[in-house]
């Protein structure tokens, strides 16, 4: 029994995401379950639709690889050209399966889309040997190449077929096939208050020090606040639950709850700020005005998140800020909308209208216009309220409109973590 | 003067993306700036930070690419290896600056974080040959490594150092060494309504029949609608500008203007509303269920959005739908929170008490709880109310919570676009 994992790669084909910046999602969340599942993922390849260049990217993965994921390009379209470019990359010949090809072919007739002929034909073939898997969601047939060397899946890009084939189909099988091999590995992370990445990191290697073994460490600079992440390999995702999240509690204990928070196994500070506010049975309302809804949306990607978040209100203009949160006319004139004063009145403006027990409010200058001498682009006022005491920051983020809008709703969230921190929760 | 682009490859160099989950941003822009610029990029590359890992990575890709690019790995830990990674895969010895080194620790030290002399010199090492670039929003010292055989850049992951390094060190260098081997790409997209995607396609291949080429088409199927790219490489980016834009607007010719819509040259949906609202001088409020902050953080992505929207109301709770929006009780008795007849009065509320001409509104089941035997997860119901009049549509989308929200956001500004286009635009 070896105690290497199992090597493994994913590739997603796709010209979008190599000529107009779109961002992929469908790798990271392959990887993240291969790692889960306990191969070493040691590459995302993100290829294009273009025969040569996928079949010869294709190739150079294959040579490094046990396990190989790969994701779209598996329609009836010209374009889709995964299946030839793996046979290309493997010198297998290609093959057309006559029963899969009259299903398709009566499908789309069915349709009314008329017969298709090529493209089903497409759909049909594959490299010899390849099997099909049931694809319970769309059309795009789904293949398993499963040889002595390695194991190969060959999988739809659209990401609501590609989630459900890869939980009922792709984990059963690496897990069938490569039993043994697989060391999965497990994560918790610690979000560390008002110290300097460096310091952190020294603090983090003290538990080492302290006898304290058996994971790795690694910290990620926050907008407000740093990330230490702990991990750890083995072959009981259990133990390795329990060895990652005692780290991490070592961690907490060690810089004291007012410096750090242990966050969720799944999830960050979004996710910490609901189960802070469930454990006080409290609710949370926000006022954005530069995020434009990015806190809430935030928020909102926990399922559930109804339990403690009422809503909120969008304030992009003046008009909105005085009449939706009740900020003064007064403070607004004499401050601006950029100012601690106003992100404090929207906080408690929000909480107090909606009845909620804490508010949350950013107002800024995300760029790339707007900025002025005493306000460059970047600014950001956040504040939050906590039952009728409300705290507000001015912080200033570098970067692009889209990173401090990001940014902004990550350090708003830490400053009420932050201050729930100080708030005694009920004992459970 | 060969007519094929440089090859170009993209790396992007952090476990975080391997094993966590996390979606890689810098690997799509870069990709997207190379293709821009004239490269034609193959393949971008997600790699672990461990050394051999790493630079075996490398070296597949340096073998095959005229310009890399790679970001991340230039920090001052343990775990920042991209500069002895490169080393190893072109099998060059690493050599320290000394110059760099003192200066790294002077500053290390005037920060108090001591001197971190193990850092400082692992900052200043870097493979025989390479320059310093200029960075001039960080500490991660940039590099650049020119051989007769290819141009190499390592470049650091902070997306805020990154973007700026691009655009005023990288962009200017693959220019000056690759002039007139560079092929510019540039594309204009189409947003066509109520058409299945096979159909939109055969519409697309009749334009080419009709004597129009230069160009390539490529359709990709949304929440609501199907998007038609048209895209062209050249020597010209000015003459490609033109021409891609021709080929678009006769699409749009082909298919009417209720049919379809011309998308701005930069961005999607949200875009185009705001170009339809600002040419007839209106407004837009939102009211958002279970997107809970989406929609309006994609409007405002927009620089300059504040010309049209206005903000408007997260009514994630039942009494916010009441107190904010006026949604009238029997209303959400009668049918229920997510039901068209609520998303048609929270359209209406939202706009007529923010004084917009146009409103939108979502409320949906965006699971994974939550869904019923009448209304299952994914049903979603939304609104567009323009100066009084209201339209409604129910729709189900298929996969996660995410998808789920992403779609709603893309259907409810696709149905607001339909309207738009069947209200007179002033001419300009």
């Amino acid at each position: 029994m070896s105690a290497h994992p199992p090597r493994a790669q994913v590739v997603v084909v796709g010209d979008e995401f190599l000529v107009e910046g779109r961002v992929d999602r469908n790798g990271p969340e392959m990887a993240r379950i291969l790692s889960e599942v306990g191969c070493r993922v040691v590459g995302i390849s993100v290829l294009p639709d273009e025969l040569d260049a996928l079949s010869k990217g294709l190739e150079a993965v294959l040579a490094d690889s046990t396990i190989t994921l790969v994701s779209g390009g598996l329609g009836p379209t010209e374009d889709d050209r995964t299946r030839e470019a793996v046979a290309r990359a493997l010198d297998i010949p290609m093959e057309v399966d006559g029963a899969v090809e009259s299903k398709l072919s009566r499908r789309s007739a069915a349709r009314g889309g008329g017969p298709a002929p090529e493209g089903a034909r497409r759909q049909a073939s594959r490299p010899r040997g390849a099997q099909l898997l049931p694809n319970l969601v769309g059309t795009a047939p789904a293949l398993v190449l499963d040889s002595d060397r390695s194991l190969l899946f060959l999988l739809p890009g659209v990401p609501e077929e590609l989630e459900r084939i890869l939980v009922e189909e792709v984990v059963p099988r690496v897990r069938a096939r490569l039993g043994e091999r697989l060391r999965p590995i497990r994560h918790r992370s610690v979000h560390v208050f008002g110290l300097p990445e460096s310091r952190v990191a020294v603090r983090a290697a003290e538990l080492r020090t302290a006898g304290h073994t058996g994971f790795e460490t690694a910290t990620f600079p926050g907008a407000r606040g740093v990330r230490v992440r702990f991990s750890a390999r083995g072959p009981d995702p259990n133990f390795l639950d329990a060895q990652v999240a005692d780290a991490a509690r070592n961690l907490v204990e060690l810089l004291g709850p007012r410096r750090s928070v242990l966050l969720p196994a799944t999830g960050g500070l979004a996710e910490a700020v609901g189960e802070a506010l469930h454990e006080r049975a409290w609710t949370l309302a926000v006022a954005e005005s530069c995020t434009g809804g990015l806190l809430g949306g935030r928020i909102t990607e926990t399922p559930g998140a109804s339990a403690y978040f009422v809503g909120g209100a969008l304030s992009y203009s003046d008009p909105m800020k005085e009449d939706f949160l009740g900020v003064r006319r007064a403070t607004l004139r004499e401050h601006g909308a950029v100012s601690e004063e106003v992100a404090g009145e929207m906080a408690a403006g929000v909480a107090e209208r909606t009845g909620a027990e804490t508010g949350l409010a950013v107002t800024g200058v995300a760029g790339p216009g707007g900025g002025s001498d005493r306000k460059p682009v970047g600014t950001v006022c956040i504040a939050a309220w906590i039952q009728g005491k409300v705290r507000t920051e001015a912080l200033r983020f570098p970067g692009s409109r889209e990173r401090v809008r990001r940014a902004s709703v990550d350090a708003v969230l830490s400053l009420l973590l932050e201050d729930l921190q100080a708030t005694a929760a009920p004992k459970p």
